[in-house]
Order: C-alpha cells, then structure tokens, then sequence
C-alpha cells in the first residue's frame, strides 16, 4: 500500500500529490482549481478548527458571518486592495440561467438577468466587513470589535496544488476594529503569537516569526507579520499572517468614531488568518515515505488496534481486551478505533495506518494474551514495544505526549540544520541550489534588490524576523549597509 | 430599551424585524439579500451547529467539503434539480477586474477573462456532489457513503426576511449513497427523526413529521420528507427537509457499483438539510414582546449575574458571591456572565437580558447578603423566587431543565390549539382567515385541487403526516373520496 507513493527523496512534489490522494485527504474536482476536501482530510481540519477557535475565544473573540459577494464599488474602496486581488476573482454578473431554445434540456444564462452591478465573490472581507464597521461603530464605547469568521474565499489561482494554493479554500479571517494605533498593533501581534503557538504545539511545527517587506505585505497593510515554517525539501512556507491595516480601510469606508473627549477619530484595523492550507504544511513537515505522521494534537484517530486472529475463538478472546482497553481510553477522551475487520489481514491494516499517520498502533495476537502483553508501536519513529496489557492503557497518555514532542523536536531540528547565515551572494546562491532552506543574509532594505534577487534565484524574503540581532553587515547583493539579516528562502 | 419592539399583537412581522435588530441576531448587509448574522446570532447558530453536528457523527456520518462552484453542464445534468433552481442562481462568467480607463480608480470586468463554461454558485450540492461520488463508487463495498458538508448557499431569492428567506444562507447538507432502495429509504427517514429529535429536544419546538405532495418536493427527489413548526401568528415554518433521491442523481452522473453477485446497478441516493432558517423558527416560535425566549439548550448565556449596588463596597462584597456560583455552575458547563458594568443600572441590564433571552437571571443586592438569599428570575414564565444564597447554584441546573420542559409545553399545547380539522371549504377558509394554524382537511390527492387552494387562500399542503389515521371522507374541495387527512396551513 504506502509502496505506491513516490518517495521524497525522487520526486518530493510526486511524493506529496501521491500522499495526499492514497490517504484520502483531497483530490481535484471537476471545478478548475477547486479542491473536495474528502473526510479524513476534513477531520483534520475540524481539529485545527476547534484548537484554533478556542484559542481565539479565549483572546476575547467572537465568530459572526459576512456576505460571500462584495459589489464591485465597495471591493474598489480601498484601492491598494482592489488593486491586490482584481486580478484573480471570481465575478458573478448574472442571477439567472434559463432553457437554451437552441439546445434541448440545456440551460443558458438569461441575457434578462444581468446584474446592475456585478458581485465578486470575496477573495478576503476586509471590504464587506469594514463597510458593515461603520454601521457598528459609533463611540469608543462600541471598541473594540473583535471578530472572526468562519469561510470559504475564492482566489482565481493560475497554477494550484491541493491545499497549498486552490481557487477556493476554507480559512478563518480575524477582523478588529480599534480605538488607537498602540493597541491594534498589540492585537496584530497577539494573533501572530496566537498562530505561532498553534503551529508549534499543536501542529508540531516551529515557526519564525518576523514582518515581511513591503513587496510582500497584503495589499492594504501598513504592516504583514507572518510565521514561516521549513518544509522537508528545504522550501519555505508562510503558514499565517496578521496585518495591521492602520486606518486604511477606516479611511476607504469612512469608519470613525467619538472619543471619550467628543472628538471624531477614524478607527484603526487589523486581519489575520489562516487556512487548509495548513494541512498541506502539515503533511509536508513530518510526512514520510511511508504516509502521514500525524502530531497526536490534531490526529483525527490517537490509537488503532489491530487483532491477530486466526479463527474466531481467538478474535473472540482478543475483542474482550482491545474493547477493554478502547473503552478505558475513550474515558479519557482519546479517538481509539479498533479495527476487526476479517476481509484484510493485519499486514494490510498496519501499513494503512501507517498512511494514515495514526500515532500509536496496538497489535493483540493470541500469543500476546498468553504472554499478558500487547504490542505497541509508534509511527513516528516505527518503533515497537511490549507492554503489560493490563496497564498499557494508562501509559498512552504519555506516550501521546511524548510523540507530539518527539515530531516536534525532529523538525526543530531540522529547521535549525536548514538556517545558514550566508555573507555573499556567490554562498547565498550556491546553499539556495544545493541545500535550500532559510537563508539568513544581509539585504540593503530596497525593492529593487529584493526583486532582482527574485528575478535571479527565485529565493524571496519570507520575512524579517521579529528576534533579529543588530548586527552591521554588507547587503550580498548591492554591497550597501545593513543593521540586520533577513530571512531569504524558495518558498510555496 | 424592549419597548422599541413591536408587540405582536400589532404586527407580528415587524415584532420579529425589530427583534432580530434589537436583540443583535442579524443584519440586512448592502448586498441584495444577504445579511450579516451578527455574533450574538453566530453563537445560537453555534449551538445548533454543536448538537446537530453531534447527532449527525452518532449516526455514522462525516464531514467533508465540495466546490463552491458547480460547471453549467454538470448543473444541468439532473433536469428536474436544474429547472428547480435555474431561476434562482448567482452565475460566476468572469475571472478578472481590470482597471476601468475610463474611470479612475475604478475597475470593471475583464472582458478577456470570460470563462469557456459558466460556474453557477451552488444552491445545494446534489449535482457536484454525485459528480464526485462517480469516482468514489465501484463496488458494494464502498456503500454506503454517509457524508454531510457544513456550507453557505446561494438562491437568488426576490423576496428576503431575515434568517427566514435570504439570498445566501448557511446550511448542513448530507448527502448519502446507499446499495438498495430499503437502505435509502431507511436513511431518508433516520435523518427526518433526527431533525424532529433536535427540534424538540433542543429548540423546544414540536413539529410534525410528514410526506410533502409532489408539488412541493424537491426538484430531483422521489419524495421529501419534512418536519413542520408552527408559529405564533398561526403560519406554519418548514424546519427541515429530508429527500429519497431514488436512483435519479445516480442516473444523471452515471454512479453504478458492482454487487455481491458481481453485476451492476444504479447508486440509490439521500440528501437532507437545516439552514440558519432554524434562528427564524426558533425566534418566533417562543419569543414574546419583551425579547427572545430561548430554551437553555440553545442559550449563548444560560445564567446572567446582575449585582445591585450602591457603593464600592457593596460590589465588593456582591462581586465574591457572585464568582462563587458562577464558579460552581461553569465547573457545570454552564455559560455564565457577571454584569458588573456601573455604567449601566440594574433595570436596563434586567430589560437587555430580557431581550437577549437569557434564560435565568440572578439578582444580588446588600439586602440579599444579608439574609443570605439572591433573586432568581426566569425569562420564560417572567416569574421570579427567593433562594438561598448557599445552594442557588445547585438548583440552577434542574431549574434550566424546568425552563427547556416548560417552553416546549407551552409550544406543545399551542400547536395542539393550531389543529383544526375542518370538513368543509367554508370551514377551511374560515379557520384560515379568523385563527390559522395547521388546517387538517380530506384532499383528493390532485395537483389541480392543491394548485387551487392554493390560489384561492394562499395555503399549501404543508405535509401528509406520516402518522396520519386512514379516515374515509371527501375533499374539501372537490368532494372526491379521500382516505386521510392531510396538513394545510399558510407558510412561511
């Protein structure tokens, strides 16, 4: 089973498209661009959902809903917004289909229907929101608005890849409103930390955490933070973002408010968000070649048992045990399948939940109960253990534990391997070509460097890292001065 | 603050408009037909979504997600599904916006980025989904497929309320892929008890479980089942719907699996579905002209704490007292708020808490320190008690359940008031124009005799309920025999 995908080290792309379609996670559907996330792969999904919502809550937040379609004249409002996302939006112009006369049971959209102004369907609602803000906020007394929602967006990509980049996906997008400058700052930087400790405790993925150039802020940020993960063939990916929108989008839909003094002031804004996107982060920071390796945190199934039986005396004796241990377990609110089905044998299921990157696997054979042991192996690092079956449930809460900090530590690991202070462009080129990962080089802080270096290696700045040191060094491209080291890298 | 509501006896429509404004549901956004459901509403929809979602995984089944976009010729595919929702959908034609030279800083549509085939955004997913399952279905042994996908929709509706009729709404739809008729059927009629389950067990609101006529199916079902509320005004609201798809979405997309005996057959189908319509019902099933009712099950907030004080002191000492008992009743998984605002008085809180639903609420003053006792109100009975201070907690949670038992009674026995049987035409009309509800009445089974009730009193056959008594008598309207009763009312 986990022999039909790719291995990394041959095609690491091939490796990823062939996880994520023989563990059930997505595919494409017949919708360019559009991905079915299938059930194993949404389960994922509602576990960083209800981690990440709590997280939220507990920092105040409440979720509420906005309008998929923004009308045309409110998406232009901000314009450096507009100007960000026209280029790729889904515009609905019609509202209306009806029986083609030239084609008999076809449909037609009925020319009669157009509409007096087109919608877009939202890539993002800073728009839609922020024109619903000025309706909510009138005094301080009505700040600040913490809010989050819940969606689906729509992104007209060219070139897509399941998860990573596909015309729709689903995500959730924080909007607050603020009455001063300090403290919508202090929110755009919460949220980040918010993103960054979900990464690494739940996701077990360490992150830097640092502000992007203006060339890669979202358009109609004063400023993007971001958190930037190492993927396991040395390519970067930005994993959340959270931007402080000053009062660019106050001024674009005329939102202010009266100060405790009386005083008419425009509000101050942030977003934030993140997306299914982070499954495919997921996948590609721990993943192997036999499947998924899944952080216990956001494993749709902790334990699997699996019996070895070869009649049904014994898988009668073995049911009582696993069932034993299962109920115990569930007690403690762990997700415990016990697999008894007779139409595969164990050989099969064990590398099916190898693919599945289930984190712990109890094998139960009739020798086992003889013995008073069961078998225990973890995915991460494929080991096996004997254990006592009458305690053996106790021990998996720490075992858990142990396998969300062990895949953790493994990446960190790795990210710190892949973090190369480089002082030349000639080095900065040649670690990009043969190791890849994150570059750590001066840069003299100009677009035009920053592009050229693009043009000339493909290598962008993932961000400018909250911990940099001041440390007096010379741009590798330009030669010109520099305070401190950015954060170059290929990314997705 | 609750008289700027409307009463009901006024005008039942606008008491439900000025409700949903005042008590902060939701909001008519400036996009045709959709609306803003604000954070107070998100929560109840929340609710819902955590016991539904619940029963939905009792029951066997997964979530997963489904373009929003469904191709032109796929919509088409299913005639009956097509026609039914073609007069009603957002057609997405174009990619891009491009800036318009003419104007500036504006953009218009790029009529270079014309689509080759319209998407239209889904109404409901029958068509992407069984599209999909083609690839998902070859044998018996991948039946069945029980799948359910949390989503937003589109329908072009003309005339929007909100929550009740809009543009876009939120849903769950299930759609399931079963080996037999028997099965299908099975699942069509699980699902429909899980709504009612819900509806009354959670919403308080008592429906009745029945077959619609042809005329009011679901375009592509067999049959469509459904559970019917009744309202105050005496209108009756259709709160879910379950349909048996037969073979119709499996003949449309070509879905054929291989059976035990290795020959092939046609895929038999479900889908069900509750929207955000259910705030609607819920709204104006239960809430009076001081605010909502809401049964504790569904309660954003179960129990407010409201301090009455004069001095820092006093607060002081009302604040420990209450922390203690909401301490005791969140340990219970009770959502608890203390009010300890001082910008605003007791009486406002007492009226926003009234208009916000909340189902107990908890007053305490210095003279209730003294004698060691707080007072406790209900919203739904407006009665209010002297308890002791020590065991006020303790009796909350069976109070709560007092207070879901006692609101669904109190719609039990109006609903019971709203059966009229009638035997006559003039009896019917009768009913219909001086008290409303649900009108039982013998119909002869013909379109033609519906379609002319229907024009001639604006009812519809709300259901042939399923536990209808066979009954010979003659149609009300046509005098032609009949062998039971079926449901009329004037609908929402």
């Amino acid at each position: 089973m986990g022999k039909e995908i790719t291995s990394r080290s041959q095609d690491y792309s091939q490796w990823y498209i062939d996880l994520v379609k023989k563990a059930d996670l997505a595919e494409n559907s017949d919708v360019r661009g559009c991905m079915v996330i299938k059930p194993y792969g949404y389960s994922i999904w509602e576990k960083m959902q209800q981690a990440l919502d709590k997280m939220f809550k507990d920092s105040g937040h409440v979720n509420a809903y906005f309008p998929l379609f923004v009308p045309k004249s409110m998406f232009e409002a901000e314009e450096k917004n507009a100007e960000g996302f026209a280029k790729e939006c889904a515009i609905v112009t019609h509202y209306r289909l009806k029986t083609d006369p030239n084609k008999k049971g076809k449909l037609m959209v009925d020319p009669d229907a157009k509409l007096d102004e087109e919608l877009v369907v939202r890539p993002t609602s800073e728009a839609i929101i922020w024109s619903t803000y000025k309706r909510w906020i009138q005094s301080y007394r009505d700040l600040p608005l913490l809010i989050n929602q819940w969606a689906n967006v729509v992104r007209w990509e060219m070139r897509t890849r399941l998860f990573l980049r596909t015309a729709e996906f689903l995500w959730q997008e924080g909007h607050t409103a603020h009455a001063t400058q300090q403290e919508a700052i202090r929110e755009t930087e919460q949220m980040l930390n918010v993103y960054a400790e979900f990464a690494e405790s739940f996701m077990a993925m360490p992150v830097i955490k640092g502000k992007k150039s203006e060339g890669e802020r979202f358009p109609g940020a004063i400023d993007t933070y971001c958190i930037e993960a190492m993927m396991q063939d040395g390519k970067a990916l930005q994993a959340g973002t959270s931007h402080f929108l000053g009062q660019n989008f106050a001024n674009a839909f005329d939102v202010q408010f009266t100060n405790k003094e009386g005083k008419l002031e425009k509000v101050w804004g942030t977003s934030w968000g993140v997306s299914t996107r982070l499954i495919g982060a997921l996948i590609m920071a721990h993943s192997d070649d036999d499947g998924l390796v899944l952080p216990p945190k956001l494993a749709p199934i902790h334990v699997v048992i699996v019996p070895i039986f070869k009649n049904e005396e014994e898988m009668k004796k073995i049911s009582v045990q696993a069932e034993l241990i299962a109920g115990t377990l569930r007690k403690l609110g762990y997700s415990v399948k016990f697999d008894n089905r007779e139409t595969h044998k164990p050989g099969f299921k064990f590398a099916e939940y190898e693919l599945k990157g289930v984190p712990v696997r109890i094998a139960i054979g009739p020798r086992d109960l003889e013995n008073g042991t069961v078998e225990v192996a973890r995915r991460d690092t494929k080991t096996k253990q004997v254990m006592p079956i009458d305690t053996v449930a106790e021990a998996i809460p720490a075992l858990l534990e142990n396998i969300q900090e062990n895949i953790y530590q493994k990446a960190l690991a790795f990210r710190a391997f892949m973090m190369t202070p480089v002082d030349s462009y000639e080095e900065f080129k040649t670690v990009l070509d043969t190791k890849g990962g994150f570059v750590l080089a001066h840069w003299d802080g100009t677009a035009e460097t920053e592009a050229s270096i693009k043009e000339e290696t493909k290598a962008t700045i993932r961000c400018i890292p909250l911990d940099a040191k001041a440390e007096s060094g010379a741009c590798v491209y330009s030669g010109k001065p520099s305070t401190k080291r950015v954060l170059f890298a290929r990314a997705y």
